[in-house]
């Protein structure tokens, strides 16, 4: 019988890792600093050894590790290859799962960084007590995860859950990141509130606390707790965006509850009321009963993600 | 070791049968009337005969017979249950699984009939060697059947995979037959394609073949074969509709294949032209290499994927 699970949520500037028991509580949770020098070849055996130096410390047995999970920037496909992760500077395949466990001796498997977040929230978050949920991390960009009976859709070339990339509008002229017009998150993340802010502060001519040139995210949804008018519009147009999106999703996957997570869900449950019609409107009926919930665990949905991913 | 297989397409009309050997082949079918009277109590018992009567026929122990799969056009949950099927008759819950193994003594398994089609096509079918596939079927409506590695992706209350209805259209001022309005079957669906054909028609004043009082899907592509400019024109709206609602799915789901069936695929490889650019266009990068195929197994779709839920 193994007691104890590796968590490592290896990210472009610090890799977090977690030590976990068998049941998901953490025992301890600590930081290494990701090196991308030399095209990212120290970032695993760094993750070793500080994984190999845990256990000596803690006087723990290698046989009573059941895993490593790790979650990562980039696709990966089956057995855990990376192709390519820029984040970390890898430019070639990486053998994640057989690197990790020649440099431990412990059953390795790695995953999407977004899924692997998903797969944390489901089971110690805000999707507790549900096996099929949709997170949507509302950040920078709209990254998700998904899964399906308690598994991970990882896709076939490791590209599944990409929502941020749904098509959303025909009439977009200005260019997504992946090179697209009118993905899902030049509306929905972050960047498009305040782009949905911007827009609509400027054509505004209403009393408003807020400022056109300086709004984040953050001030649109403080300004809609203290009841201010144009703030509430600018809401109402993001909820009716990030609303529709998930009636998609919703639609083709009939899942029982949506995350949301990311800087956005901050705001709390004043967004849900926001996203809630906007969703019913227009997802097929067989899924309008799917919850709406908000991200519990923060920066640690990776680290649970991972650890989940090898019990 | 079992050696036989049996796959129920079991329709609102009709009941196709087909007996298989283990490795999916097809040693006899057969149809039976579906008899909706009552509630459509009779139904599943008519089929646990004509199973018990072909059994018997053919000299064939029980125990030889791994299973009975079941396609039916209705959403249906875990264990095999169906909480409504209109086209059945079935207004109450219907414990398919429970009744036909008392009445059979051989392992049941039901599953929504697109879903079901789905399976087929991958096994026997279009998506022959794939294990991720999304079937459309382009008919009066549009039906999808997902499947995830192999395995069927029924959503939490058996609404899977209903991609007719994912959103597309804000403007759409007509409704559709769920209610919502701008679902993707208005446009995709054979009665979507003949929708469009009537309005590009009615604002036509170049020479055209086709009539738009009688014009049907099978017209359209007809006059696209003879060269017919107006059908090409309306061709090229329809595949940049059912592209667009594909790149939707394949941003989400990442398959390695669509398999296109339905009325509408009948037009072959033609068909095909036309939806690639535009699900290329729409598609993230991460999803760009799926294939698009044809169906191949037309209505024998149902009784092979049926057979193979039980395999």
């Amino acid at each position: 019988m193994s007691n104890y699970l590796f968590g490592v949520d290896l990210g472009g500037t610090t890799v977090k890792m977690g030590l976990f028991d068998i049941k998901g509580e953490v025992i301890e949770k600590w930081e290494i600093p990701t090196r991308k020098e030399e095209a990212g070849s120290k970032i695993l055996p760094d993750i070793a050894d500080a994984i190999n130096i845990k256990i000596a410390e803690r006087g723990i047995e290698k046989s009573d590790v059941k895993g490593i999970g790790i979650g990562l920037p980039g696709p990966i496909e089956k057995e855990s290859i990376v192709h390519k992760a820029v984040n970390l500077g890898w430019t070639e395949d990486v053998y994640v799962k057989k690197i990790m466990e020649e440099l431990t001796g412990i059953p390795t498997k790695a995953e999407n960084d977004a899924n692997v977040a998903a797969l944390g929230e489901m089971w110690k978050g805000g999707g507790q007590g549900f096996d099929s949920i949709v997170m949507v991390t509302l950040g920078t960009g709209v990254g998700g995860g998904i899964i399906i009976d308690g598994k991970v859709l990882s896709g076939s070339t490791g590209a599944g859950g990409e929502i941020g990339h749904i098509h959303m509008k025909d009439d977009e002229e200005v260019a997504c990141g992946c090179g697209n017009y009118g993905c899902f998150e030049q509306y929905a993340s972050a960047t498009g509130l305040v782009r949905t802010a911007k827009k609509i502060l400027s054509e505004n001519t209403d009393a408003t606390i807020l400022d056109a040139q300086t709004v984040s995210a953050k001030d649109v949804f403080d300004a809609v707790k203290t009841g201010d008018k144009v703030a509430i519009k600018i809401a109402e147009q993001y909820g009716k965006d990030l609303g529709k999106g998930m009636a998609v999703i919703g639609s083709i996957l009939n899942p029982q509850a949506y995350v949301l997570g990311g800087g956005v869900s901050k705001a709390g449950d004043i967004l849900l009321t926001f996203v809630k019609d906007a969703y019913l409107k227009d997802v097929f009926h067989g899924s309008r009963d799917a919850k709406i919930l908000l991200a519990t665990l923060g920066n640690d949905a990776g680290i649970y993600g991972a650890a989940k991913l090898v019990l």
